[in-house]
Parts: C-alpha cells; structure tokens; sequence
C-alpha cells in the first residue's frame, strides 16, 4: 500500500497515487521520530500516547512495534498505557486491550 | 476550584461538591505521573503530547508548567510540540501557538 | 444570534442566514429533547454528559441551565459529571470545573 | 483479557499486567455505574450516550448489554440513540447500525 | 439495515425502529447534500474531508462511493485527501490507505 | 507569533524556536491549499469544513477569512456550514454561530 501511495505511476499501472505534498508528508512524519533532544524510544513512547487517546488502533500497532524496536520494557510500555488511560478516560479500555495484544505478538515475534 | 470540588461541604457554604468517584478519580490523576520506570519528565512530556493532540489548552498549560519544573529543557519541548503537530495536524497550530506563550511565561516566572 | 442565523433576510439587513436545511437542524435539536419514553430530565442529563465527554463548554452551559430548568438535583448533576469524568478522562477535568461555575451561576439565580 | 491486564504476574506466566493505577482505574470505572441518586439504569444510559458521541464500538456494544440487564426498553434505548445523533451528528450513523444490532443480539439471547 | 431503522414496525417483525426523530434526521442528511450554490460533487468532496478528519471509514467509503459516482476525478480526491491529512496529521493516514482501498474498488466496479 | 515559531534565534533575543520539523510542517500546510486539480476556493471550502467538524475556532477564522479573499459567496459558505452541521451535529452549532460573527466581520472589513 505504502507503494500504491508514494510509488511513481509506472509501478501502480498508471493509477495516481500521492501528490507531492502526500509524498513531504509521509516524509516528515518519519523524520519527526529520529532521535534528536529526546531518544527514538521517548519520542516513540510519545507516539504511542498521542495514538492512544486518539484511539487509532493501526497507529497504536505501529508505535508499539517500534517501541519494542527501540528497546522500551514492558515497565515503561505499562506507565505509558496509564497516562492513555487517564488522560483519555475508560473509552480508551478497548484500545488498551488490543494495545495488550499488538504487545505479546511484538515480544513473541522478537523471541523467535 | 479544587477545594469547590475536592472540599468538605462545610468549606464551601453547605454547596455539594465532588462525590467520593470524583476524589478518588483526581488522587487517581496525580499517581500517575509519579516518577516510576519512567521519569516524571518523561511522564509529564507524555501528558503534554495527549493534551496537545485532544486540544485542551488548560491541559497543555499545566503539563508546560510542570515540564519546567521538572527540567525539561526548550529542545525537548519543542521535539515533543512536533509529535504532537505530525501526529494531530494542523488543528493543533492554534494550540501550539499558546503552548509557546504558556512556555514563554513559565520560563520568565522560573527566572523572577 | 439566533435571529441572525434562524430570521428572514429582512430582519438582519439583507445579509443571507441560515438555510432550509440549517433550520430543520435547529428544529430537530430542540425536538430531540422533548419528553417521551425518557423525561425531559434524563434527556438534558443525557445532552449534558455528551457535551462533557465533546468537550464544549457553550453546550454543557446550556445543558446545566436546562437540568436545572426542569429540577435535576445538585446529586444527580455530580453523578452526570462522574460518568462524563470516567468514560472522558483527566482531559474533561477543565470543563467539569466550568460545568460547577456554570452550576453555581444557575442555582445563584434560581434562587433570586 | 481481563485477567492477561488485572491478574497476577504468576496467572499469565510471568508476563507484566497492568500497574496499580491500571488496576485502580478499572475499578473506579466499575464504581462510577453503582445506583445512587440516579438509577443503574440512567447511568448506563448515560454511559451509552457518551460512548455513541465518542464513536465507539466496543463501548457500544457493553453499555447496550448493560443497558439490556438493568430493564431499558427500545423506546428508551432509541430515544438515547436520538440524542447521540442529533449532538454527534450524521457521523454516529454508522455506529448506531451496529448499535441496532447489538440491541438486536441482546435481546435475543434475554429471549433464550 | 436502513429499513431495520427507518421502516415500519411491521416489516421488522414488531421490533421498534427509529423515532421521527431518527428518520427526521436521516432525510436530513441527504438534503444537505443535493446541489445548490456547490454542486453534488463539491459537497461529496467536503463530506469526504470531514469523514477523513473525523475517522470513519464507513462515511469515507460511501462518500468516495458518490464522489465517483458525480464525477470527481482522481487528482480532485487526492488533493482531498491532501487535506485531510495535512488538518487531521499522521493519525489519518490509516484512513486514507483504507480511502485508497475503497477508491479502487469504486473505480474497478465503476469500469464493469 | 509566526516569526517566535518560524523566525531565526537572534529575531527572538535567543530563545529556542520552531525546529527544521516544525518549519517544514507549516511550509507543507501552506502548499496544500494552493489551487491545482481543485481551486483556492474548493480548497477552502474543505479546510472551513474540516475545521468547523473538529471544531477549532482560530482555523475556522483563518479559512473564513481565506474563502472571503478567494471570492466565496455567503451562499457557498452556508451550504459549507450546513455540511459541517450534519455531519458533526449540534456539537458544531457554538462553532456555527462564531462562524456567522467571523464572516460578518470579514464581510465588513472588505467593505472597507
């Protein structure tokens, strides 16, 4: 999908994809998250909170992965979730649930 | 306010005020940002970025006051501002914008 | 306001207002509310804790003007606030302050 | 899932649950529904209201049920459907399809 | 399901359906749509951006549905898409995968 | 405010300002309302829509006033509102009414 978006025409069969202004997005939005004052795992951390109360499952799946990428332990993972989970009040459960989830196949993935 | 809400009926004239959910949710709200396996920077940037992306600008000012009392330095504020432009939009400039005024008085205070 | 948006074009000078359309909304709001299976109680408490949870301090005003227009009692406002505090999160703390300024405001001229 | 986030560390085989303030946070939410001045029944109402308005599923599905134990009948269910339509708007539709079906499960397992 | 809400009661075995209010709204909802000083394909695309911002792939598939329908082209909806993204930031861009998903399916049954 | 965000550190007596991240961001937000397959003026219209729906009074302002440079008549942007009305609810009507004030304003400005 991500080459159906950002790939040239030629690679999609000639249907359009992303615009350039899709294409600086999709850019910035990985250039946001390299290390800089704060680590990768703070910032990851920080983008698994914000994708927490925002309730978006495939953003809260993506974070976690790359928390679990970047080394941050269950501990740091858990407080993390309460911050979600206060801020964002008990609508978020269903979140944090499946949060749960993407978090055992992420350390099960990384055992093998 | 908080004694209005989290007092004993006799402090406020007899008025009713919080029921024992209400307390118990606020004493909830402080443990949660005690330092743990993270610090209580790190929570309190995480705090900053969920206030950010749901658009509470009362929430965003206390989390930059308690950034900088906790010693959070301009860099890692503004890394966390960008966390939260990415991942909110452009909805969260307004935000940002009186994040930065919030920032502005709080250093000036820190520094009287 | 009302009449700039609901009145006829002669009545605000000439400039355009609301449409058919923006007309049926406003009418279908205020039919919403009217008594039937649920009184009118325990809708405006319904209007209120989704104002709470929406996070918009001109509906929750609105909404607290009009528990307190058909007698919901300071308990059953308090225990409203608990269910928008819980399912909304620490982010719906400013507006729950609000909600007890525009609580008390109500009550202060109820009882002129 | 409630036991792989409440349970001990020993009963998920040694894997990290949720902390004492996860923990803490689920059983407010259990206390926040308790009869008081409003019955069960209003606040499951309530907590129905504001999970359509925050447009989510899960928590749809669980205050339906709820809604469903306590004794609410259609009349007063739809009318709580009303409200989350008129304030949330024409994007709550979809979520009131999949309220309609989880009302229409509900009472279909209260009828075996 | 449409006529699980807005038929009678008779042909959904006795089962109670929507209110007036409900099907108030429903009708609603498709006038604001109908062309008027913005064309049928305007206001599909502002229905479209609102659903992307807002996060509800059920409202972005049928809005992409009518787009196609009234004759946006691909270049129209990606510039759309532009920005929703670029108002609502990286939280919608699982969105606006599954927009793209649905697009070449509307775009694929539209070519039979 | 711009120039504290976006302006060289000597322009703001030292302090630390917006990042490369941060000015990229606004750069972006800028060229994605620049006509191409759609106009300045559809443009608009979308940013008005999707502000009004995530209901953010500055952006509302913001586009109001762009749709008034661009040509939009008061009948386009009632229609804008109506969509923004339906598909977010009356959650957006505080929002609507501030709106009303912002075109009259700017109506008047441009008058002048």
């Amino acid at each position: 999908m991500n080459d159906r978006i950002l790939g040239d025409d030629a690679s999609r069969g000639g249907a359009r994809g992303g615009t350039l202004v899709t294409k600086r997005f999709f850019a910035l939005d990985g250039k946001g998250y390299e290390a800089g004052a704060l680590s990768a795992k703070q910032k990851e951390l920080l983008g698994l909170v914000a994708s927490m109360v925002l309730r978006c499952d495939d953003c809260i799946a993506y974070h976690i992965d790359q928390c679990v990428a970047v080394g941050a332990t269950d501990d740091e993972l858990w407080e993390t979730f309460d911050i979600a989970l206060i801020v964002g009040g008990s609508i978020v459960i269903p979140h944090l649930r499946r949060g749960v989830e993407f978090l055992d196949m992420a350390r099960a993935k990384a055992a093998m």
